[in-house]
């Protein structure tokens, strides 16, 4: 069974690429997307290509927008995403896209420490599996793609 | 024009009354609806209702499951969506109504002060309308409901 | 604010109007719809209106799609689908109503005793509230309404 | 004409792999899918993924969730469900997945014995066929494919 | 339960009216729609208000898209769609109207004399009932309304 | 046949009250709803509640995007949206709310004078109805509502 | 621009073929479905796999509903759906084809002669193009692959 | 990540093959559709299919259908539709194909230039990006597909 998993939050660790290695590594059928996770590139493509804003929140406006027709495309692409929760920031981007894909009927799998249980709740609810290490993801979308649980 | 507002996010301060009774004051034809925003009630409620549990995660879950329910319900009947972010807390819960809000295609009005602009720039992104009182709410569902501005 | 609530499943306790009692008394909101409940005239309505089959197959199967028409309009309205399972009988199309529930995005409540716990995981997993008895669905009813929890 | 075809229910029996073989020795271009039918691993992989749980509904209910990620893809991606009611159990999960996949408007063909045909009347009255054997789907599968009736 | 229903086709016996006065005498609460049955208004409402066309095809083409603004109305709100088949003419607007409902859901009863039962197999084959007589019809929306069977 | 019907498009005649006063004094259950149509007002109400902006694209950005929560509703809700080009003026936002409303599939009338003809070609071709003066109008929705035509 | 076609109606002549074949010697990348054209298998399907029917009424319904996933597949993945409705018989199933795929916002192409103009005149009004002949069709599937108009 | 495209508008200047080739130059896994864009062809190719029309609007009718065909085919594959308003013309099929690209929450990117901000304010508060170039498009598309800015 192929997959299409998009995955979104978090992006100063290394967390997709532990991901996306695990299941290569694994020979799984699954095809990533993710928004763009240069922070710099994200916060300035807007006015780099459509021309500058004096107001920061113009400048943000801009580059949002430009984001989310790459976000939008992946999560409407996606059969299950995933979303991790950090440490630092408020990451209310991640939140946004746990549910926007969970009001269009995605698979959601969330990824958060002991300390944002409680704060989390409600995405956590609204999620079909709750794990705190990306490695449980890898275990997951090979035992959803061919029906092996891990050693 | 009559409109289903929900209104969704910060329960700490009286913005949901002030929202309210400027719509009354007006003489709108507007409904409200909001999550419970007693928050030892919102927080206890499933095993209050279906039986404790000993685990603080599926303590929570209950809850936040039994909550979606009455959420869900409101967003799906509502014209317009107003999330309010505060200046405490993750309020990933406020994020995350707004996704789901704006995958459904709702009008979404977002409520910040000038500190969060920028962490909140893919949410506002996908508004139809930011400011930072909810007083602005009120000029606005009275501009949208009769075309009336503020004098 | 007001629920339309679709009750299904087992007929042969007093479950529905214990929940409909509940909900008058506690002077709810709440609109319940749910299949016809006259066993006899369930299994016969296609064949007593349309024409008698000699084959019971067909005489089923007459019957069982006239009865679709009131159940699928119940579904469709509902905000909430309540689905009890007993302690008899195969009840296939309790958990087939669920699955039907659940795909049209309805918010799902399961009422069942703990022998059917097993049994019933993949349709509890669906649920947003798993309880064992009508009570509690006044109780849940009661607080989406209106915030309040049981004394 | 290719086709897509999900395939649930019943596990104790070689079904599956008969309506596959049959398909593949027609030279029918059918792809086929299913949830996983390792009854241990199906029972079992969410605590065995994402960490053990105390309580048997919880257990069941992570692993459920984790299933539905791969069900619910199945059935998205099917045109056609065939859903198989076996000799022994409740088999709820079969029932819940017709329903499901009604409510998708997806073409239905339900498997059983004379044995469940007044209890499986809901789901043969959502169904465009109705058989007992496997070898039966295999030619309305070929006769879907290409027209070609049974010798 | 309140029903919405949509009366489709034949327009040369008084059958609408034979549906609409039992379930008046009944007590039911049924809201009936259809299109314009006046055949020479229905014919040329389009040219009578918008301007002549020398050409049939565009006078019928100007008609029926007038028309088919009342009929869409009328399908989108309806729960139940019934379409009658009489004895003459083509009918091809009925059977659009019956194919129409059916891609959108709707639960569609077909009435037809035994003459057209082949030619109609299709059309019958994607409905909830079919039945010979208007007061079949009248049996059937009481019993879905109520529960009642006839006497 | 009760009526929700959205007036789009040109503001600068009295089109839109001709149809309103037309359809009341037919006695017609119609109801209306449009954009602001005070011009002025339209222009500046995103500033004039959120705030100035210097750069004129944001000035008439925030107007245009809390126009478009009333418009949004008034289409959504419109069975019947009616579009008026009239002699001056780009009237991009008329054209694009006739593309919003065909997407959506509500149907469409068109007014134009016969000078626009051609350019209008793609915008008719979407219409269920095209015509000249808002009387035309007037009378379509009383043949729509009631199958009167005019005298 | 590559295009799904789906073929439906008359099946007593050559028409098919001559798509087919026009569209082939153009080079168009068109994929073309259509109902088995067997008449015999068509009406026979059902009982020849699942079982003999003594009525002749649920003869036919078996069949029916066993054509209806091959058509059903074939219309949900068509850009273009082309109903021909030849001089004989009454078609009904080509006039709820239309309807359906009508109803789904499929593009519609109606070919039919001058004879069946007033009688089909719901069904043209609800299409994008009418015509008389299958070469015709073969000059719009290059013009809308290519834009090349017949030499 | 790989894109469907859909450029809409203006067709006198050579906009389109500068995006194509400037995708093609970046190595840009992009796919391009568009409607015809001769535009004798495109105004006269209802009429040389399907038989000349004496009435202007009527020729013009079943042009704008057919080419309907191939837009809407386009606009529905499409994950972005772009749409450029140039100097002259009315273009409102390109404010037209905006709004029912918006209607089905297409990524939208207007191109126009300074003169027409004004009036094209509803249409750009509706669009993810609003500039003024065609490089500035190219400059898009490379971003989202893979995420690297403008040297």
């Amino acid at each position: 069974m192929g997959l299409n998993v998009f995955l979104s939050g978090e992006i100063h660790t290394d967390w997709r690429n532990e991901i996306e290695t695990g299941c290569g590594d694994a020979g799984l059928d699954v095809t990533f997307a993710s928004a763009v996770t240069d922070h710099g590139a994200s916060d300035d493509c807007g006015p780099a290509i459509m021309g500058a804003e004096s107001d920061k929140f113009w400048h943000d406006h801009k580059s949002a927008k430009l984001n989310a027709m790459r976000i939008r495309k992946g999560i409407a692409d996606a059969d299950i995403v995933v979303v991790r929760f950090g440490d630092k920031y408020k990451q209310w981007n991640a939140a946004f896209d746990a549910g926007y894909a969970a009001a269009l009927g995605k698979s959601l799998i969330v990824i958060h420490g002991p300390d944002h249980q409680h704060a989390l709740k409600e995405v956590d609810a609204a999620a079909l599996a709750v794990c705190e290490h990306p490695k449980q993801v890898v275990d997951m979308l090979r035992y959803i793609s061919n029906g092996t649980l891990p050693a």
